[in-house]
């Protein structure tokens, strides 16, 4: 796409090509799957740095202890093995063989348990023998490994040995960021969590979404600056936002992209403001896509989302994924993994926010120039020359809609949801009714305004 | 009706005897059926004079070549006969046997022609092989015949000679009003569209009722001034609103009369305003006729209502219809007919447009003068003066929702919405509760306010 | 109760003991059952001499004649014997079986008349052979008896002799008042009708929840002043308004109690004002009370909500019952006795008065004071330090709730509402958040605002 000339971005959907993107982003999660990451460490660097060699990001390290509004960045963990072995030697469970068999951000540890002092150090999932479970101990200074059922009942007797070969000191906080400059400095956020360890689809789904979405936009001429975040989830958020609250001001819309991966119908959850147009478009995208979808109402817990939803920011950000989290049963297990998520869901995925961004791109406001009765449209080529016994053909529809909405009141989305009609079809024939000079656009007439006009 | 002392429309129904109602309808409609109308020429003027027989018409005639708005005014077509003939001379489509055979506007043509040449020129609906379909081709030249497929069929071989005797040329568009003056300049405008050939359903059901309407309406007492509009379709609206744009502001309320004679349910297609005063009492009437009944949200598509509509007009004009035109399987074909036309659909149609005008015209807002605590009832005869065992009444409850809400912010209709109640009842009691002195009306107050106080 | 220390309104279900509530619920209707009431004399006077020994009231005497607003104070009705006998003195219908049996403010009679002319004096219900109507005749004077129908069918031939030992003269109509003062002079109006003579849900279940609401209400601190009213349904709360109009405009919110007694669902009906708070926190308590209900809009027919939410006052006065009036087989019928009434559906009643004043006592705004981000919970012990798999817990999600919609524009009870939480779960927790300061209170921040904020 990168070879051919500036297009719109509201020819989005155009911009991907849909097998390439599914095996593109399905490629990305299998490279990043193995790191075992964490709200720190290296984990997220090396996270960062593969990323990095596909956007040009822009990594940011703030010191342990920095205070960023109520909080404080952590100290920083690291981690390089850790297991339960019997006092043959044999390794029962072995960070090894999965990451998430450490409570994340455990203490270093060197023992020797009896079995029941090792049983209270365990989590597992009774119901899913097989699985093991997803823990984090971030603010409260502990140690434990997650198992798998049928691991914790081997050890039923004896002594057994425990390592964690973990630090827990002073160190930073990694955050990247990749800016697409547009004509305004108004932004789109795009922010994606890189704390978790290996899990698929929360949220190495999200992540590969937003880099192939970063790469499509790149080569087009863009109205808002994209900006994405990848970010450590909750502390990720809130430094970014402790450190940067003027920039936060920039941001008009902002999609939070996480479990983009599975196959279950899209999710779409409302920003606190509710009916914001970022709201609208993806509501609208959703409703249009034509298959099932979900539109939640906001709620402060999620992701990210929550802090960008904070009553002191309120930013329209809402939050986009398919199955949501705490919803599928693979959810902090480790079933989220390379079976679950499929590069058909993902590419569908990116589609979505495609088109979202083609709806937030595109839309505007436009006055009709001749208010009074409709414009001839049969002499300029844009009607059907006989009438009588038939139907009104869709561009028609939209464009008498287009020309009957346009008096200044009205966005381009407004006039798509007042008419049922999709956002492309109106974009287009507005582009075609501005060429005919029959429609000119509002200056700074404004998506923004948006809300209640069509309602 | 006519001897009567003057009443108030606000007793509407009670106008109309519905069998000499559905009568008189229909044998007009018989009268207008054969006459060849057009958006200009010959077939309208006739059809304006059958008219002024009942109503004293002004017409006008306004010259080809008239800019009004974005169109002008097209070249008047008249047409004396038709026909495609065998070689013998024998017609096998004759313009005499039905105006529909024609294109509407098509150019003079004398020509022989083969069978394949004529079918190039011909219209016809395959999988409805005894209808001929309706067409027009106002604003492209060019010349056609519409055939039943059975015809077409006949047509296998040969040469034929093919003559319109038509004429196209500088000439005027026509088109007349009919106004009723009412206590105030502000206006009621009832429009129907006159341009159709042929066709009984659309519109010379629509024109029928608008007749009738203005023969009910004329010797009683009316508080709006009515402006019955007997239009061309789209270029009449146009040309009307061009050069009366002054008078269009004085428009408060309209109605666009169409397809109102087959046996479908009636339907409301609502303003653009979408709850305008005369919307709530269109919406009113369809759901307290006792039959089903379709309210269609606006859309910029059917009848004129596209131009009173338009926004630079935005004028509060929705249209009556039954079943909307392109729904009914007889649309804009010869079946459209004295058949599908029935006197009792058209008295219906003409007593709901009754209704629609009493509620405008009784509509009104109220001050009680006892707003604190109900006042006493039963004193003044007005409540049945034993209470216990058994149900308030229908107009005793009527009494007390006008009352309770007569605070000067509900109409009449405000209040017969909010307590679910006939209008009809609540404009009775609210007469009966003024002759008490319980009640006031609040002058100019307003039943143009409406809008959302009953909801 | 009355020994501990004050505590606040909003802990308020936990003021009563269910069982003990029952019996004491019921066991005052047993009292009060016996005793004729009428809109005026002896009978609302012992019905308040007995409500006297349990709350202190103040007791109007306003004599007859006295305007009020629209009426007049009526003479007063005292009865102290009535019988129809035959011509051995057999009592056929004795007052002294069932005060029902006179038509409640029957004019003294004695006189012997012939079984045809007593038929036309007498009401009963054909379909429902036992029982006997209840009949009133406040301002048409006249009187008679109201029987079973299987008394009218004794009544065949002779004569009787028929005697209503009443009188109707100058006195006064008597109500009573009893005011619980709080921390601000806001009221909080509780009113109940006394005014019928012995029918128990209609409304001695109501003037028993009122008392027992005023005792449990009484050692606790109260944000409003709570005043009761026990009065003459309709001229009584006429007469009220019209010598308290000052008063009425310190009345914030309002129950109307009435029909409380009997086992059906529970029934709110709104105030005019719609979804004023009192209508938000009524709807809320019932959505959350566990059993079906009944949410019903505001008419201006039922009980002395007509008077409160007269235009002229529009007071927030809703109305609270079971089965609402009328709509219970036993309304207005000597069925509405002690077998109709029971213990638990009174104590229910009164649980749910209890909650919704618990709501409007305990409701507020609040800001957050770290508005930028979420505060970190955890470090305070309020949200638990492990995440991964499993679910947030009902009070952290309602924190959460809170912080995120505490900006001053948000009360409590809207925070409910959009959170779908109960409110007490909602209160508790901003309590706590206050306590650890994450949150303050906005002075005169503002329940009463309420309203659309969270729609």
């Amino acid at each position: 796409m990168s070879d051919l000339a500036p297009v719109r971005v509201d020819a989005s959907r155009g911009l991907m090509d849909p097998a390439a993107a599914a095996r593109e982003l399905y490629a990305r999660i299998v490279e990043l799957y193995p790191i075992c990451r964490s709200i720190t460490g290296d984990g997220v660097r090396a996270t960062l740095e593969r990323i990095n060699r596909e956007l040009n990001l822009s990594v940011a390290e703030i010191a342990t202890g920095t205070r960023v509004f109520d909080w404080v960045v952590p100290q920083e963990w690291n981690i390089r093995d850790a297991y339960i072995a019997d006092l043959s030697g044999r390794r029962i469970v072995d960070f090894k063989e999965s990451n998430l068999h450490v409570v994340n951000y455990s203490e270093p540890v060197r023992a020797r348990l009896t079995a029941s002092e090792l049983q209270s150090r365990l989590f597992s999932i009774p119901d899913r023998p097989d699985l093991i479970p997803y823990k984090t101990s971030y603010y409260g200074r502990t140690w434990g490994f997650c198992v798998t059922e049928r691991q914790r009942a081997q050890l039923r007797d004896g002594e057994f040995d425990v390592c964690i070969d973990s630090s827990l000191e002073d160190g930073h906080l990694t955050f990247a960021e990749h800016v697409l400059p547009g004509d305004t400095t108004d932004e789109f956020l795009v922010s994606s969590h890189v704390c978790h360890p290996s899990l698929c689809n929360d949220n190495l789904s999200g992540i590969t979404v937003a880099v192939s979405l970063a790469r499509l936009l790149a080569p087009v001429r863009r109205r808002y600056t994209y900006h994405f975040l990848f970010i450590p989830g909750t502390i990720g958020a809130i430094t970014w936002l402790a450190l940067n609250e003027g920039r936060a001001a920039n941001i008009r819309h902002g999609l939070v992209l996480s479990c983009l991966g599975d196959p279950g119908a899209p999710t779409y959850k409302r920003s606190r403001q509710s009916n914001a147009e970022i709201d609208r478009a993806a509501v609208h995208t959703l409703a249009l896509a034509g298959h099932p979808n979900r539109v939640r109402e906001f709620s402060p817990y999620g992701y990210d989302e929550r802090q960008y939803c904070s009553p002191g920011f309120d930013l329209a950000v809402g939050s986009l994924s398919r199955t949501p989290h705490g919803e599928f049963p693979e959810y902090h297990t480790s079933a989220d993994n390379l079976s679950l998520v499929q590069g058909s869901a993902l590419a569908d995925s990116l589609g979505l926010v495609l088109d979202i961004v083609g709806i937030i791109e595109g839309n505007g406001t436009y006055l009709n120039l001749n208010p009074r009765c409709e414009p001839q449209l049969g002499r300029r080529g844009l009607y059907a020359s006989m009438g009588g016994h038939g139907d009104t053909r869709g561009a028609e529809q939209a464009m008498l809609w287009v020309l009957n909405l346009s008096d200044g009141h009205h966005t381009l989305l407004d006039i798509a949801e007042r008419a049922r009609l999709p956002f492309s079809l109106v974009r287009r024939v507005a582009s075609t009714l501005e060429e005919h000079e029959l429609l000119r656009s509002v200056p700074g007439g404004s998506a923004h305004a948006g809300g209640g006009g069509g309602r």
